[in-house]
């Protein structure tokens, strides 16, 4: 005997990214227009460092609305990304008699909305969370594809979520306050959406890396709308991951690898550089990149005060040997996204955008580095 | 500035529910079939009374099918339903090297359903499940409606997700193993569903109960097909819990009190049929049930071998106290969901299936209980 369950539908999920200079008093705003329904409890999860900065005042402006709202803090760095994190917040919240109806505000960086988003899906089956974004990093990755999770002792990011923030609010004002090595790790990944789609975006970097530094309005808030552009296209065609998303992990195979081989000495946009400057060095020599554009590649990293050599004190033999914890791996065989010049990828055939790279061409590359 | 993230699409997470005697061949070979795609590695996920009866040789058929086949078991009982135990699921696949390419096959009752499909929700963002279902409990509850959670110290299914499986078993084969009081208890789910959404289903176990009771095939057929129907019927127009499915509620405003206040002396199913008897007592003083129909249920309960009174044991006034953490109470106010004579649900206005009802007017009924 057989009963079938027939689950079609149509989800909207769609949500807006406001990009501008202190944005708390437009979130407000929102609350109150209903962006999240009549809920009337809110939750603010962040991190030790943001939490003077952003949250406080984030939570104050909610309780000058007659919002109910609580502050979950969690401490500031990789290492908070956990399940015993996650359980942390669900605990409080709970202690603080939170259920169906409420809502988190994740206000930090890149950690902060993976395990906000991640503990919101799961807390009563899933409850809305908006995103109030305080890095450049988080900005360029965080706020488009939907992804949450945490890592576990043997597997990072392995356990988690697809889940949509219902907006998020990129405070530029906020990168004034981080510090100028996160102000530049931040931009690696930037350089990297050049790279992968928008040879216009790469050009605008170009011409105005210094005034990015210095916090330019203008030129601030132009770089986090493409990176936004640019995430959104790769994501869109490539929801969970099939093939295509694969571009997104550009410099990244070298990059994670020496972050790990580092002992996280190396900040992510550091590694991810070193791992950009790798891939364009291989793809020049498989001539999927001009000499040319390679060095324009390189220049820029170098300009954005980002790392484009391995420093002395990584162990070239052990970074090599990380390299085969990459997901891309497939059958014990190293693959590696690459560049097609500027503003494109090399796709090796329908849907596949990665290529088997044997371990000695790739030491070679490496060695030199 | 303002980047739209525009995300809206259709969804099929249509799935087969196959009732039978002895499935395990044909979840052979559906998988070898392509039922979870090119997918060759499985973990069976089982506790401790199921893992000897049916997980081993589900795993021997996985092996014998070339496939590979890992497993992992929990001990039995509700207690298993915890974050920790999730975790350990999730680090023992981890050990065993499992990554997005595999699948879980969750062999037991429906506290292994509720932690391996949430177990299975969040690895790698979401790999597929297959429910092999032991229980008639499980199999009239965890088969439709794709929720998924564990316990904490102080809530009860709150950490979860909506996730549906790919495919479920009803091995009705399987309810012979189990001991008699519990193959009653699951009774208790199946004659809600008459009273709620079946006047035939409820027909049927009157004529039939001792005859199920007895493991008659076509009776254990058409009561698992049945139970379905009902639960598919309710869940459909209201996936998300927001007012029709709080129905499948019924009898469970005192059940879920009474079971806690018994320290889980009463099974699920026992307290849920003395909450049925309650609803019904209420609702025919309130003129929702005739005497005639309200006497049919209640005799049919205890046709079935279930209690229809309180027992001596159970402090009545804790009791009452107990009901207040259900979780229809609306502005502390306690909520009930009736019965509309057999076979359909009281609706009281827009969406609106619950009624409140009065402390002292509940005490009445359950003094007399």
């Amino acid at each position: 005997m057989k009963f079938n369950c027939e689950l079609k539908k149509t989800v909207d999920d769609s949500y807006d990214i406001e990009i501008g200079r202190d944005l708390s008093d437009m979130l407000i705003e929102d609350l109150k227009n209903g962006l999240v329904g009549n809920i009337t409890r809110y939750v603010v999860v962040t991190d030790s460092n943001v939490q003077g900065l952003y949250a406080v005042p984030i939570m104050k402006k909610l309780e000058a609305a007659g919002f109910t709202a609580d502050m979950v803090v969690i401490p500031a760095g990789e290492r908070s990304k956990t399940r015993e994190m996650k359980e942390y917040i669900e605990d409080a919240m709970l202690e603080k008699g939170c259920h169906r109806d409420c809502c988190i505000i994740a206000a930090g960086g890149g950690v902060v909305s993976d395990i906000a988003g991640f503990t919101a899906g799961t807390f009563a089956r899933g409850i809305p969370f908006i995103i109030y974004s305080t890095t450049l990093l988080a900005a360029a990755d965080a706020s488009i594809g939907g992804k949450t999770a945490v890592d576990t002792p043997i597997a990072t990011n392995l356990i988690g979520l697809f889940y949509q923030p219902k907006k998020v609010y990129i405070d530029i004002n906020t990168w004034r306050t981080l510090p100028e090595r996160e102000l530049r790790s931040g931009l690696a990944e930037t350089i990297k959406h050049g790279c992968i789609g928008s040879v216009q975006l790469f050009r605008f970097l170009e011409e105005n890396i210094e005034k990015i530094l210095l916090g330019d309005d203008y030129c601030c808030e132009y770089i986090a709308k493409m990176n936004c552009e640019v995430k959104y296209k790769v994501v869109m065609k490539d929801e969970r991951e099939s093939g295509l998303r694969e571009v997104l992990n550009l410099g990244h195979t070298v990059g994670r690898a020496i972050e790990t081989v580092s002992d996280y000495e190396l900040l992510h946009g550091e590694a991810v550089a070193i791992g950009l400057a790798a891939q364009v060095q291989m793809g020049m020599r498989l001539g999927y990149i001009s000499l040319k554009n390679a060095q324009r590649v390189t220049d820029l990293i170098s300009r954005a005060g980002l790392p484009v050599a391995i420093p002395s004190y990584i162990d070239k033999k052990e970074l090599i040997e990380k390299l085969y914890t990459d997901k891309k791996v497939r059958g014990g065989k190293l693959r590696f996204v690459f560049q097609k010049e500027i503003g494109d990828m090399m796709c090796f055939g329908e849907n596949v955008y990665s290529k088997e790279i044997s371990e000695a061409y790739a030491a070679e590359i490496i060695e030199k580095m």
